[in-house]
């Protein structure tokens, strides 16, 4: 087998721009591991080789497209695309065929990227989970619900690839497989063609190998050069340690790795000091939840009340629930998520980035429960951009991931400081 | 003919919740009405009499289902339906029939309502305008985007409509038609199933005979019994009056209007004061321009890449350039909208609304321009509550209508004071 499959994005992208590599031979490379790897994995919703390379053998019969020429990228089937079928994890949609691309999806083959695929999500990117398995470890969960996208880009199947998370659903799944997960700040990528959960929290993520990588896509995405990785200049970052409201709810291996990375950044030159959050923040949690709740009742009403009996019971009920939130809890839970990102740069104070648990800690055990997640909701409602860094594993062999938390809209600087974390973690 | 259909949709609703009056019975009124003067006023993009008839047949069978028990509500085809075609006003989605409601529409059957049909829209709620003309004088267009629903209403066709507002969808034609139009604050109503233009700024807007009709519609959506209509109490409201950077923009009737209403209003024992918006306002509709242009491009990227040659060639254009709006000037845009935000409360002061024009003037004659949305696309960037009111007729006899402008979230106030507002200025 070739090892084109284990590039990174960043250096495929450069031999398929100089066609040193044509884009069918990537493609093929690809398809080979995932007809090796998929029948363990489980990472597709639906796949069609012919499609792909189809695709492919037109990018290699025209010009240079763009940024993203060639490179294979994942798409969770709660995006629309117009040529494979999009059933948003439910049996709702079985067989469902929307009539146009999503608007990451659109952008992404406009700038030479191939659609490898659909990548299985939990039902409308909720809890009840998809069949897909961890690739560290297939006796685990990936994580959800972005589940096919953080396993497939762990496994290697394709580079790069699309979530979204609405708690927790493209941080956890890629600290869980030990890949690079990144929610950009809420609102940096487009969501038309999105199956809408909740407007106020929906927000589209990234998956990749590496940070380099997930700067280079989204600079590609939303054409802004400037989100495209810098080496951190200057001083070493200063670093808050954020361990939040939640963190009774943390395993042992989080807890560790948490105090350790302070330690060890410390030890490079960091300045690192323990963040409190302001006491309004307490009940961000709640908020979060009553807002996904009302909010998710109202976009799957028809879902639940045309088609309840085909969906999973305890999601069905949830959505019901969703349906008789008081109206009044629903615009108190937005006033304090208003005032708590209008509080949040003051709180942030000279601090370039905060250090944050991604999950609890390794992805649980069996395929029924994707896990946690508790240490991400408050990020989403918070609308900060957040990404993953991958510290070491945890009791059962599998990975554990922290996040660096940047303020909103100051991606750019996350994302230095963000690869001068991981590199520093990794070579200490 | 009867008189029913032009009931206000709370007379109507109370009589259709005590049974003196029976939903079919109500429903042959709107489709008689219906029948009568839809080739005149092309109000619709899909009209089924016999599923109108079912949906009420259904509801004289069963329990009172909520609110909106028997109301008949017209739904611009920009949103979703399961069993109506949904064309977006586009020839890209000829005969296209969606798999679910739209979040709202499900909502509204929920409650009870009945969908009477799927209103004209300009295509993909922009600008190529659609068949509408304006019921009060069918030279003239009825405005847009929402066309279909500010002119139904208008027309006595159904008592309340959905519509959106992008730049100035919904506020422009409800002044052009001298109906109600109501932009809640942004994200009030849920998004979920409508064709997305720009996360941003699409506002889900409602339409009605009056402004007690729009509290109640959307108080019932949103399970907010404190959004129903109060009498405004106590001291006569606090007034800013508030031309705005645009306001070389109006027309010579715009201009009396504001100034009578200011000088009526203050007669009537408000507090009237002229607004300064402060120095950074000014970029404000460029900004907006830049967001619609960028978001719009992704959005619709799918639509003009494959399928361009189907759209308005002005819009495909239009799509292209928005394809290609830097990423940093789409940035720098959304800083500066976040910052008037923010800076809105402290210019607020201690005005309990402001008093704006809704559009700059009246209807312009003709149908293939549906009007200048300058007076608009700020408020809608600003993500302010605002709601029309008719303040009478122009030179050619159509209406000219102001809109009352809120402090953001804060909808029942500005509703109690808009209605204040409507009363004094019919009174004097």
């Amino acid at each position: 087998m070739s090892a084109l499959h284990t590039l990174t994005a960043v250096a495929a992208a450069k031999q398929l721009a100089q066609r040193t590599l044509s884009a069918e031979t990537y493609a093929l490379a690809c398809i080979e591991r995932i007809s090796d790897r998929e029948p363990v994995v489980q990472a597709f919703a639906s796949f069609n080789a012919d499609r792909v390379l189809a695709q492919a053998r037109k990018l290699d019969a025209g010009a240079i497209r763009g940024p993203l020429h060639g490179l294979a990228v994942g798409v969770k089937d709660i995006f629309d695309t117009f040529d494979l079928p999009t059933e948003y994890g439910s049996a709702v949609y079985e067989g469902h065929q929307p009539a146009a691309d999503a608007a990451v999806v659109a952008l992404t083959r406009h700038l030479g990227g191939i659609v490898i695929g659909k990548t299985v999500t939990t039902e409308f990117a909720t809890f009840p989970p998809g069949k897909t398995r961890n690739p560290r470890n297939p006796s685990h969960t990936p994580g959800g619900s972005s589940s096919g996208s953080a396993a497939g880009v762990a496994d290697g199947m394709f580079p790069l690839a699309f979530g979204t998370q609405t708690a927790g659903s493209v941080i956890r799944p890629a600290a869980y497989c030990g890949v690079t997960g990144y929610k950009p700040s809420f609102g940096l990528l487009p969501r038309g063609g999105v199956k809408t959960g909740s407007d106020t929290l929906d927000t589209v993520g990234l998956f990749s190998r590496c940070i380099e990588d997930a700067a280079y896509f989204i600079a590609a995405l939303t054409r802004r050069p400037d989100l495209l990785l810098k080496p951190w200049m200057g001083a070493a970052p200063r670093i808050g340690i954020c361990k939040g409201h939640q963190w009774s709810r943390v395993q042992p291996e989080m807890a560790a790795a948490l105090e350790s990375a302070a330690a060890r950044l410390s030890k490079a030159g960091a300045v690192v000091r323990e963040i409190t959050l302001p006491a309004r923040f307490e009940g961000m949690a709640a908020a979060q939840a009553t807002i996904m709740s009302y909010e998710g009742g109202a976009n799957r009403a028809d879902d639940v009340l045309r088609n309840g009996d085909r969906m999973d019971p305890r999601l069905a009920e949830q959505c019901r629930k969703g349906l008789a939130v008081p109206g009044e809890d629903y615009a108190a839970a937005q006033k304090l998520a208003q005032e708590c990102r209008t509080l949040l740069p003051d709180a942030f104070g000279d601090c370039d980035i905060w250090l944050a648990a991604a999950a609890p800690g390794e992805a649980p055990e069996g395929l029924s429960y994707t896990g946690d997640p508790i240490m991400n909701g408050v990020w989403t409602l918070l609308y900060t951009p957040c990404i993953t860094v991958n510290v070491g594993t945890g009791p059962k062999g599998l990975p554990v991931g922290l996040q660096v938390v940047g303020r909103f809209a100051d991606d750019a600087r996350m994302l230095s400081a963000a690869d001068w974390v991981a590199h520093k973690l990794a070579d200490l």
